[in-house]
């Protein structure tokens, strides 16, 4: 939930090559931790792509951003993959294991022109863990 | 669930007032009935939303589009408002009972500038039936 929304949610960004999409991740997330946890699972979700990302060292066509919830907070940790003129989606029930196959959907992503891709090549973290779908601006 | 997800999202378009937003209705949503059914759910909800819209008469700053499914079929119906600059929100467990609390949260949502709604100024159907949020984009 999102009752003391920020206005202002991403604070630090890490980018790679032609930027075509940017992946959320919610850094706020606990996903079941408690509360005091440090660093939260969002956070440590966030780092380990940021860092995996640089150690790639190649252009992905996507930035990392972070975001301070995503409303999901039932099926974290959580992360949004937007761009313009594409379908953005929102995907859940991730962690720190699902870093490499997110950096390669993120990439498929940023690849196509209006977010669409396809199925099969979807890897199966993004068929099981779309929580929803939001068309591109009109 | 979209494995053949349309590249043409929205077939029709209501509009009211200078447009700031877009409530986009799923109208291939079952929402649990029989495949068979017709209308379907998600059409009735949407097609009561145009009617609902033009008979208030009066600019509400929201257009209402069509889209073919936004990936929340277990809890649908289903809706998302998003626009220019603004956090991107999926709503779901509509239905029709829900047409005047979606068109005035829908208006809250487009006269603001960044999508942020005050928690206590959104009908009750957004405070328990948001599914995911999306950052506007950067």
């Amino acid at each position: 939930m999102d009752p003391s929304a920020p206005a202002a949610p991403q604070r630090a960004l890490s980018e790679s090559g032609d930027i075509a999409a940017t992946l959320y991740v919610c850094v706020t997330c606990l996903a079941g931790e408690d509360r005091e946890t440090v660093p939260r699972a969002g956070r440590r979700l966030h780092d380990g792509l940021v860092e995996a990302l640089r150690r790639k060292g190649e252009a992905s066509g996507f930035r990392i951003a972070e975001a301070e919830c995503l409303s999901n907070c039932n099926r974290g940790c959580s992360v949004a993959l937007s761009g313009p003129g594409r379908w953005s989606y929102v995907y859940g029930d991730l962690g720190e294991a699902a870093i490499d196959d997110l950096l390669a959907g993120a990439s498929r992503y940023a690849a196509t022109a209006d977010g669409l891709v396809p199925w099969r090549e979807r890897p199966m973290i993004f068929r099981k863990g779309v929580i929803a779908r939001i068309p591109p601006s009109i």
